[in-house]
């Protein structure tokens, strides 16, 4: 009989109890997914409830992130470091149990979701990322890497576009141990879906290659169980499970309605929906037996032990492999990364080489990546364009996934959605391009590697008005306001190759959260340092040319307007007697976490004179130049024509560079 | 032969001369695609050079907007008020000939676009436009409304998210009058796409529910020919032609290769492409049969006369229908409207109930939907959230289309550019709704709708951590101010009922550009105003809360943070004998529009002290407050709790707005 069972019962119970507890949730999703959950992670799910970080773990992503508790009630019940405490604070300050599953926030969630189709993304990266390690480093008879990504996804995410995107991809790479779930309930927000979702998705993933098992019933636990068992057969692609589930299961009578979706059952609901299901305990109370017949804390210690074991092994048999992988799945540099790196700094600098920031980066790549072998790039179909491509760069292919460059394919979302996953499962560093411009199509992901704290690198090239001919549509102007404006996401916008080399080595340091690198298409003029200067740049701004004693106006410049900057102060000295220094800040908010007396070294607090110039958006910089001051920079669409048609069409000139800057002085002086 | 037609061939001719002038351009998909469009410009498409705005010509979308020079041949062919010296300008500063097609930048220029897959959207939203206009004013024997939307796309378009969003909704709205050409053609920039993009497209699209007509060989133009009268017949569905063409068809060396797609030929590939295409004209010389051939002016005429006909007969048997249709297609308001708009203003205002601004927003839409019958409301699968449905909204479906609202599904990106399209259209007002926080989904669309000055409405509700549970993927930070600096889109962030109302009207009314409206989930408690206050809210920005004589500090605030504003201003002024003043900010961009007496009437430039209050990035606010100001907001991610926990937590409360007023006044008498 269906919603007999009680295992998957205890599931529903203590879902709409905490929704109805929190007053706030969707007990939905869980109820109707109650069963699926119960036979994946009972029959099929390899974890270790006591150890969340072990490696070879499958993986599981509920893409559909609003049915959050069910996600916690699984990892309450198989034994994670998650009390039934935990669960009566769902959706409260500072619980473990937030509203919608956060990664780094509770024990056993592999990635924040709650934004819809990109929980499948990231599961589609921690399946290439488990592929591309297992090509990387298993050897016959040792295969070290070795798990399932499993994943559960809603309608809203399928009629999302990045679902397209990522399934795709996923379906050109072969992704075979990935298993996506797909709750087909007929309902979404605004009602039957049939109304706006007609989609055959069994042919739609069909032709993007995937195997289809159609017609499930998701409340029949053998027939998932089958399906599932099937889904590990197939060789050579991924699956689609089609699981027909009735959303809010169990309840008499909101199942199958919006009306289970979204809101708490209420009590009277809750009463009948116990009674339905047989189900006579107490919120929260969860008799021992069924505990302990989903607690997974054995059999999970046990896998690990298994895999520790066949470590131990490949550790004998290939040890340099074995710490090589031990130092990238922990995320551990080369212990003398820093120091080549800053040879490599130096080089860069000494060259004094004019050419675009965007052939620096590549430079930077090409070096880096010979450092690092975890690095894994890519870009949205524009490799030529972004530059990033290496000599030693490698496709990763559905028939040889040992590479280390993935074509995405024109995807920005899908494939900041995929590096997001292929982040998140440890092993592999991923950067990926795309035209600044375009990071706007996957904005949404690089907020969520932000939210995350994932240490992915994004390049950015075509940066300005710079970029030329093509037009409007594809300059950005509001775009690096939006990137700086983000938080823990670091922004770096380099002058030259120094720069570009340094911001490079800062992004692969950095651990906690990811970095946008913006480089130009155009060629730009290198800028002299001292070693102290150049030391300074990872500082996110300094001064790069002083002036002698106290400036009368201080210029701040990024990226390509550094040049124009400095050839102005050096006008502003020569010609017109004003002492103007020049401060390159790459990354105001690196800049910005540095110690006050450093900031107020590079920007006196008394030297209120102050001139920004960027070709983007002015409106950033008022925080920078206070009303004693002035910005040069841009507050309309671009226009198409070539670059340096623009940039003087716009403004963006030493002459006005100049002349701002003796209006900021004059207005100064009337203050 | 193929080839050999010299029609095509001219347009081939053109195309390559052009990029090569400009040292600039895509000369690939204009050569692949000449043959598709030499057919279906000559055999089906009905336009009329002279008149671009003819309301019932076909619409031509190239989706695949870097091919640009190809729909200025074709323009400049068939007679638009486009010359041979525009072409020559090809790529330079305002010529008529921009890097991609740009709309009302070039006669005939439907749509812009460049950015992928947005173009396909828009014909989407034009081909919905068309349906449910004729569904309204149609009537037996009159046909007023009936045109075809065709639209060209590249393989970018088809791996881009935003193809499954409009195509699967398409599908369901079953938009038969819509034919999208395919050029099929294997390559994209970086490469054969057989590396990246193995859809079984026919599959795909026969998955949303389309009419495919496969394998037309996209160079022979009978098999075009044939293709389009087997669209035209098939009832019920849009159709995709897939259409196997060779990129840089016509050149010998670069034909079928990447290297075509964005640079130009080169001198010498141009001198052997024209050998290869049998074309011995100079650049940019058409010989006069061909350019007579080409001339569309006249068919165009005629095509014009007849509809004029048809319409005159049809004012004749439907007087009001056909001044209704009139008033509606050339984009005026009722003569009544403005005076209406302002009575409900009134009662707004009166009123005084306390409501979540989204509450108030419904309110708004109820009331002008019944004043504007040309409205087309809808949501991404949140009706219920954003209550953006009003008592006579009626779903516009596949089978019945004259309805007032569209359930757009999950598909926020794909929603907002067919709102886009359906903008362009003419004859109705679109406006559409998600959270604010997924407005980053659809961002570029946003951007766009910027760009070409579409006068769309965008609904984004949840407008802060006043959010509450769901937590931080679902709650902005710094979402206001990437939108307040979007060129040309204005913002409005209305504090109560009356602000609301205001703001809805002044979106209505604008012609020239898009407008955001940001309303709260949670209520907010209206504020009380005299006849001039409430008159001067459509200025963007005002004095809610004057004090006696001039103020010590100016407290500016938006949204739910005006009463915290007022509150805070009270007891400044009664317990602190500070004298406190509240500008209420709705919209900075309006407000930056005013004549600068009355800006400095509302923020006296000697008034240094400011402190700014908004429960979103602190970032936009340096501009308003500088240095002698301070600003009480956020600058990190949200949390899950109930929204006003959260707005404690975050401190957003009357005790720190005082705290920080104090800050400011003993921080301006430091100076």
């Amino acid at each position: 009989m269906k919603f007999s069972n009680p295992m998957a019962n205890a599931v529903r119970a203590l879902c709409m109890d905490a929704v109805e507890k929190a007053q706030s949730g969707h007990p939905g999703a869980p109820l109707g997914m109650a069963d699926i959950a119960y036979t994946l992670w009972t029959k099929h799910l390899r974890h270790n409830p006591s150890n969340p970080d072990w490696f070879n773990r499958d993986r599981f992503v509920l893409s559909n992130g609003h049915g959050s508790m069910l996600l916690y009630a699984l990892l309450h019940l198989t034994g994670y470091d998650l009390s039934i405490d935990d669960l009566k604070r769902f959706r409260q300050l500072h619980s473990k149990t937030p509203g919608h599953p956060e990664y780094s926030y509770t024990p056993g969630v592999e990635t924040t979701t709650g934004p819809l189709g990109q929980g499948l993304a990231n599961a589609v990266g921690m399946a290439i990322a488990e592929k591309v390690l297992a090509a990387q480093f298993n050897k016959p008879e040792y295969a070290v890497v070795d798990h399932y990504t499993y994943c559960f996804a809603g309608d809203g995410c399928l009629m999302e576009g990045i679902s397209h995107e990522a399934c795709s991809l996923a379906g050109t790479l072969g992704l075979e141990k990935l298993i996506v779930f797909w709750d087909d309930n007929g309902i979404s927000i605004d009602g039957e879906v049939k109304g706006w979702f007609t989609d055959d998705t069994q042919a739609r993933f069909q032709a993007y290659g995937w195997q289809v098992i159609a017609n499930v019933d998701g409340h029949d636990h053998e027939a998932i169980d089958n399906a599932i068992l099937e889904a590990k057969k197939c060789a050579g692609k991924p699956t689609l499970i089609c699981c027909k589930t009735v959303i809010g299961a169990g309840s008499p009578n909101k199942a199958g309605k919006n009306s289970s979706h979204g809101s708490p059952l209420g009590e009277s609901e809750i009463r009948a929906t116990r009674k339905a299901l047989n189900w006579h305990h107490e919120p929260f109370d969860i008799p021992s037996d069924i505990c302990n017949e989903w607690d997974a804390r054995e059999a999970g210690a046990a896998w690990e032990n298994e895999w520790n074991t066949l470590f131990k092994r490949f550790n004998e048999a290939h040890p340099r492999l074995a710490s090589e992988f031990t130092r990238r799945t922990v995320g551990q540099l080369p212990e003398d990364f820093s120091q080549s790196a800053n040879s490599f700094i130096h080089s860069a600098q000494a060259e004094m080489q004019p050419m675009a920031t965007r052939k620096a980066s590549q430079n930077a790549i090409e070096f880096y990546a010979n450092l690092l072998p975890e690095i894994i790039g890519g870009s949205a179909d524009l490799s030529g364009s972004n530059l990033t491509m290496w000599n030693s760069s490698q496709p990763i292919t559905a028939e040889n996934a040992s590479g280390n460059y993935l074509f995405y394919g024109v995807r920005e979302f899908g494939m900041t959605a995929i590096a997001n996953g292929i982040s998140i499962h440890s092993g592999l560093k991923p950067f990926c391009a795309t035209f600044l411009i375009f990071m706007e199509y996957a904005r949404n992901a690089v907020r969520m590697a932000a939210l995350m704290g994932l240490p992915n690198i994004f390049v950015y090239t075509h940066d300005s008005i710079g970029q030329g001919e093509d037009g409007p549509t594809h300059q950005p102007i509001e775009q690096l306001a939006t990137l700086r404006m983000t938080p823990n996401l670091d922004t770096w916008r380099p002058c030259d190759a120094a720069e570009t080399a340094v911001a490079w080595k800062i992004a692969l340091m950095r651990s906690n959260g990811p970095t946008a690198l913006v480089f130009s298409r155009q060629s730009v003029k290198p800028q002299a340092r001292t070693d102290d200067q150049l030391h300074k740049i990872e500082r996110g701004g300094y001064t790069l040319r002083p002036c002698e004693g106290e400036p009368d106006i201080i210029l701040i410049a990024t990226g390509s307007e550094v040049p124009l900057a400095v050839e102005a102060a050096e006008q502003l000295i020569n010609l017109h007697d004003i002492k103007a220094s020049v401060v390159s800040l790459p990354s105001p908010s690196v800049f910005l976490r540095q110690e006050s007396t450093y900031q107020e070294q590079v920007l006196p607090p008394h030297v209120t004179c102050r001139l920004a110039i960027e070709a983007a958006h002015v409106d950033y910089w008022h925080k920078f130049v206070g009303p004693a001051g002035e910005i040069l920079g841009l507050d309309s669409f671009g226009e198409s024509a070539p670059g340096e048609v623009l940039f003087s069409h716009f403004g963006i000139t030493v002459d006005n560079v100049i002349a701002k800057a003796r209006k900021a002085l004059a207005k100064r002086n009337t203050f």
